[in-house]
């Protein structure tokens, strides 16, 4: 079965972007061949994202080209938002259609984001690994990592390692 | 000048208690000779510790002895609550209070919490340290280590160590 990866950046309180969904303070901290980060290494274990609409949408208007080329590609939304190579939309069923996704033969799935879809799927015990980067910034307000109480659970923790620019990767596993 | 240092564990959402201050989900990991996580290092580091009302009584309905003995304690609070041996309370002025504090010959000062006392030093850039001691469960709700939207800044990391346990032990230090 493909597991589900959370791979996400936050903030040291735990914000993912902005209120607007801006992400220039994490713009300060890129990957790039000197510190990817462990990047290149879990792209390469995936080959299909999900996310939800607001995150996509997000992303879309960063105004590059669209990152996940390479892979499939399912966002979770409420109305479908035309078509796109390669991207597909999950407009109902949501859970049923993402445990569809995980019995496919392949790699595994990246949970791109946003917080609503990761507790949805927290919820359900979707959630095989979740691989968090500490940016070393406070931001003080912004879009949670974990919001609307995704239920107690207990994690393993895997690995932790820091770089010389403040950040901090941390990776848990579920138990 | 007196170091004010935050040293606090907060689950992987970033919570500090349950929204009744219970701390059960704590308990599974105490500090022991053997995984002492700093503690006894930090502990011999301070001889001041301050906190707010809301962690002064959540520590005193807790039933066990009075832990900071050998320390001198400030409780902010907008009302006294009596007297204690070596407890003062301060319940005005309190930057004022907490800057004469810093003042002081000795050691450093232990901020034990809660969120609000945080944000309040946070803001006036009275946080020289902040030792968070991760422990490996998604709460899912509870009182948050950073509430009240403290102002953005950008912290440099001192260390990070992780244990068998699970827990994850990240330093920052101001820049």
């Amino acid at each position: 079965m493909k597991k589900i990866k959370l791979y996400i950046a936050a903030s040291i309180d735990g914000y993912i972007a902005r209120n607007d969904g801006d992400l220039d303070w994490l713009m300060k901290y890129p990957i790039n061949s000197e510190t990817n980060y462990g990047y290149d290494d879990f792209y390469k274990s995936v080959d299909t994202v999900i996310m939800g609409g607001q995150t996509y949408r997000d992303i879309l208007n960063m105004d590059f080209v669209w990152p996940y080329k390479d892979k499939t590609s399912y966002v979770v939304t409420r109305n479908s938002m035309g078509t796109k190579e390669n991207v597909h939309f999950i407009t109902e069923n949501i859970v049923e259609e993402i445990s569809k996704l995980r019995e496919e033969k392949g790699q595994d799935i990246w949970l791109v984001g946003g917080g609503q879809l990761i507790t949805m799927l927290l919820n359900q015990d979707m959630v095989d690994e979740m691989i968090i980067t500490t940016i070393p910034v406070l931001l003080g307000n912004g879009i949670p990592l974990f919001p609307d109480s995704p239920k107690e659970l207990e994690w393993k923790l895997q690995d932790c390692r820091s770089y010389e620019n403040g950040i901090v990767q941390i990776v848990y596993k579920k138990k």
